[in-house]
C-alpha cells in the first residue's frame, strides 16, 4: 500500500510525501500511490508523541479537580478504580485514541490496568502504542509474584497481535509501590524480553522524603543502587531529582517523561529541565491522564512546557519554541526508541497536517512558534500513522459510536461510586 | 430586534434564553423572535471578558519570542512599531476581533495606538469594546500635553460612533512611562468625562526596584500618594504588590487584571491571587497581546490562571475552575461595570454558545471544570454580543477577507523592519 501527501509544506518548501507500506520512501517527486491526500497550504509535521499518559482515564475527566494529590487518589480516583471493569478501560482507551488522533498524537506511551482491552482498542483505532500493565503490589511480595505473572499473561496477549506498531512495555508504578524484590524481578524480565520500563519517579517531595527516610537515599540514588537504571527506563515527572541523581540518571542512558500540565495542576513541582538537558537527557512530553490535566492534547502541553520553564527560572529564553517542539516530537521517538519524530525518507510514516488558514495562526512570522505558543490540537487535519491515514479533514471513523458509548460508561461509573 | 436561542443547556436545566434589544428579556419560555438560533445539545455561557489586551499586536504574533522583555520591546517591538500606520492598526485588531469571537469573547479592554482605527474594526466586527489610546510621555511634560490632547481627540472621535458597546477609556501604559504631570491630567480627565482608566501596574520586579529608588515607595503606594486610586483604575497584571499595596488597591475599589500567560512567558512573576481575593479586589482575566501569548483564547487563560495559581502557592485547591471561570467571565465585567458575566434576565445580551460534543469534554462529571481545564475556544460554536449574533456554526462573515488582509500587513510590516 502506498500513500502521497500532495503539495505539503515541508520548513521553508512546498514537496510531496510518498509512503510505501509504514515507511517514508520519497520527499520531493510526485508518484503514484494507491491513496492521494491533497496537502495544498498545510503543513506537514511528525506525528507528536505522548511519553506519559493513563488513556483510560479519559473516563474520570472532570471527576476530581481542585484537591490534593492524597485525597484526590484515596477518596475519589482509588474506590473508583478499584470498581473498573475490562470494558471500562476499552472504551476509555478508545476515547483517549480518538482525542489524541484529533490533536495529532500518533504515538502514546501508557500506564494503566487491563491493558489487554487497551491494546484491542488501539489496534481497533490505528495509533501506535506503548503500553505497561500498572504494576502495583503494595509492598506485598505475594502480590508482586501474581503482579508478575499478570503482567506476563497481558503481555503476550498484546504481543499475539503481531502488530509493529503495538508494544508491551513494563510498568512498575513507582518506588513506594513496589517492593525491591519486584523491582528486581521486572528488570529481569525487561532484560530476558527486551521490554521497555515505564514508571513515575520523583513525582512528588512526598516521595523523596518517604524514599530518604526509609533507604538513607534519594529515588534515584536508591535505584541506582538496587541495579535498575538502565537505558530501558523511561521515568516519567522527575520533578524533584537534584545534580547527583541527574548524572546518575544521564550516565545510565535513563530517558525523561516531562508533564508539566498536570505538575502544576496537582501542585507537585517543576522538572528542572536545564540541569536534565544539559546532562544529555532524552526527555519526551506526556500529558498525563485526562484525571489530572484533563485533557490529553500535546499542543497545549507544548505551551505549558516551555513557559512553564521560563516562569520558574526567570528566564524567558529556557527552552524556545523548538526545543519543546523537539520534546513533543523526536524526544518522545528517541525515549521508545522509534524512528518517528522527523519526516525524513526512511523514518515511520507518522505524519500529520496542520492547516494554517485560521485567526490564531496569522501571521505566520514563525511557524514553529505559532504551533508551540498559539495553536491548539485542533488546528490538526490530517493524521496518518504507521502509514494509514487515520485522520481526514478533521474526521475519524466510528467517532459518533465512541463518544456515546464513552459517555455511557462514565454515567456508569458515577452511579457505581 | 429579537432573538430566541431555543433549547440550549443553562445550569443543569434545558430552557430557551429571549433577547429583546441588546438584553435578556426573558429566560423559560418559547417566544416568537426575529431570529431562531436551535441550541439542542449546546451549553450556554455568558460570553468571556477579556480584561487586558493590546489587540492589534496580533500583526506581531509570533515576531519575537525566546527573548527577555528588554530586548524584546527595544530591538524588535518598539522599532516595529515606530512604523505602524493606522490601517495595520485597523486590519490587527480585526484579526484580533476575529480571533476573540471565533474563542468565544464578546467584551475586551484594550490599549494600544491609533484606536480610532481599532474602534472602527470594532464597530464592524460586533464586539464590544473598552478602547484606551495607549498614553506614553517618557517623562517629558511637553509630550504629555501633546499625548493629552491626542488622546482626547481619539476618545471624541470614539464617541462620535455613538455605539453604548463602543466605550473610550484612557491608558496611561505605566508609572515609569508617564509623568506625574500626566497622570494627574489624566485623573481629572477621567473625573470630568466618567472614563475608566486602564494601566499597568508592577509587571516587573524592575518596575518596582526603579519606582522605589525614585520615589521612595513602592508603585501602588506611589500611585496612592498621588491620589491616582480610585474605583475608576483596572490595573493590569500587579504581580509584584505586596499586603500594604493590596489594602491600598482594595480600599479606593482598584480592578485588577490577572494575565498568566503573559507573565509566564515573559518570565516576570505571579500575580498574588488569594490575598488579592482575601482582600475582596475585583479580579478579571487577560490574555495581554499576541506578541507575548501568543493566542487571545480566554479559555486557554483560564486553565492557565487555575493551574499556575495551585503550582505557585503548592496548593491545588487554589484558583478552582469555578473561579477561574467567573475571572474570565463576571470579575471582568464588573470590573468594566457592563451588565454582563452572567445570564440572568436584564443583563446584557452577550452570550455563547458551545458544543460538547467532542472527545475532550467527554464525560460531562462537571461542565465547567470542562470548561476550564479541558476545552480551548474553537469549543465555540455561536457567539451573541450585544443582542447581535456574531457568530453561528463557528462562521463569522467576512473572515476570508481579515485573513488575507492581516496576512499582508504582517507581511509588509516584516519589510519594513
Amino acid at each position: 500500500m502506498s500513500l502521497l501527501l500532495r503539495d505539503v509544506q515541508l520548513g521553508r518548501e512546498t514537496t510531496h510525501i510518498y509512503v510505501e507500506g509504514n515507511r517514508i520512501e520519497e520527499i520531493g517527486a510526485v508518484r503514484e500511490a494507491d491513496t492521494v491526500i491533497e496537502g495544498k497550504g498545510k503543513i506537514a509535521l511528525p506525528g507528536l508523541v505522548n511519553l506519559h499518559t493513563h488513556a483510560a482515564m479519559t473516563i474520570f475527566r472532570g471527576y476530581a479537580d481542585d484537591v490534593p494529590l492524597r485525597m484526590w487518589l484515596e477518596t475519589k480516583i482509588w474506590p473508583a478504580e478499584a470498581k473498573l471493569k475490562p470494558e471500562d478501560v476499552y472504551w476509555g482507551t478508545k476515547l483517549a485514541c480518538l482525542e489524541m488522533i484529533k490533536t495529532g498524537t500518533t504515538t502514546f506511551s501508557d500506564m494503566y490496568f487491563h491493558m489487554d482491552q487497551a491494546a484491542k482498542a488501539v489496534k481497533e483505532m490505528g495509533l501506535r502504542g506503548f503500553l505497561a500493565e500498572g504494576f502495583i503490589d503494595m509492598n506485598d511480595p505475594s502480590v508482586g509474584r501474581e503482579m508478575l505473572r499478570r503482567t506476563e499473561e497481558i503481555n503476550r496477549r498484546i504481543e499475539s497481535l503481531r502488530l509493529e506498531r503495538i508494544v508491551p512495555v513494563l510498568g512498575p508504578h513507582a518506588i513506594y509501590t513496589v517492593t525491591e524484590e519486584s523491582l528486581h524481578a521486572i528488570e529481569d524480565l525487561a532484560d530476558r524480553m527486551g521490554y521497555l520500563i515505564h514508571m513515575h519517579l520523583s513525582e512528588t517531595l512526598n516521595e523523596v522524603d518517604e524514599c530518604v527516610a526509609r533507604h538513607g537515599v534519594r529515588p534515584a540514588q536508591y535505584l541506582d543502587g538496587i541495579g535498575f537504571l538502565t537505558r530501558n527506563v523511561i521515568a516519567a515527572h522527575a520533578c524533584w531529582v537534584e545534580p547527583a541523581e541527574i548524572e546518575l540518571l544521564a550516565r545510565a542512558g535513563v530517558k525523561v517523561a516531562h508533564c508539566p500540565v498536570s505538575n502544576m495542576k496537582l501542585a507537585l513541582g517543576t522538572m528542572p529541565y536545564p540541569a536534565l538537558r544539559e546532562a544529555g537527557i532524552v526527555i519526551g512530553l506526556g500529558t498525563d491522564g485526562a484525571a489530572s490535566n484533563n485533557n490529553l492534547d500535546m499542543f497545549e502541553s507544548m505551551k505549558f512546557a516551555a513557559i512553564l520553564q521560563k516562569h520558574a527560572h526567570r528566564d524567558p529564553r529556557v527552552l524556545p519554541a523548538r526545543e519543546a517542539f523537539e520534546m513533543a516530537s523526536l524526544g518522545g521517538a528517541r525515549a521508545l526508541g522509534i524512528d518517528a519524530g522527523l519526516l525524513e525518507v526512511g523514518r515511520l510514516a507518522d505524519i500529520i497536517l496542520i492547516d494554517p488558514r485560521r485567526p490564531e495562526f496569522l501571521p505566520q512570522h514563525d511557524v514553529l512558534s505559532n504551533v508551540v505558543y498559539a495553536a491548539h490540537g485542533n488546528i490538526v487535519d490530517t493524521v496518518v500513522c504507521d502509514g494509514q491515514v487515520l485522520m481526514k479533514a478533521r474526521r475519524v471513523k466510528g467517532e459518533a459510536e465512541i463518544l456515546e458509548k464513552a459517555a455511557r460508561v462514565a454515567d456508569d461509573i458515577s452511579t457505581r461510586a
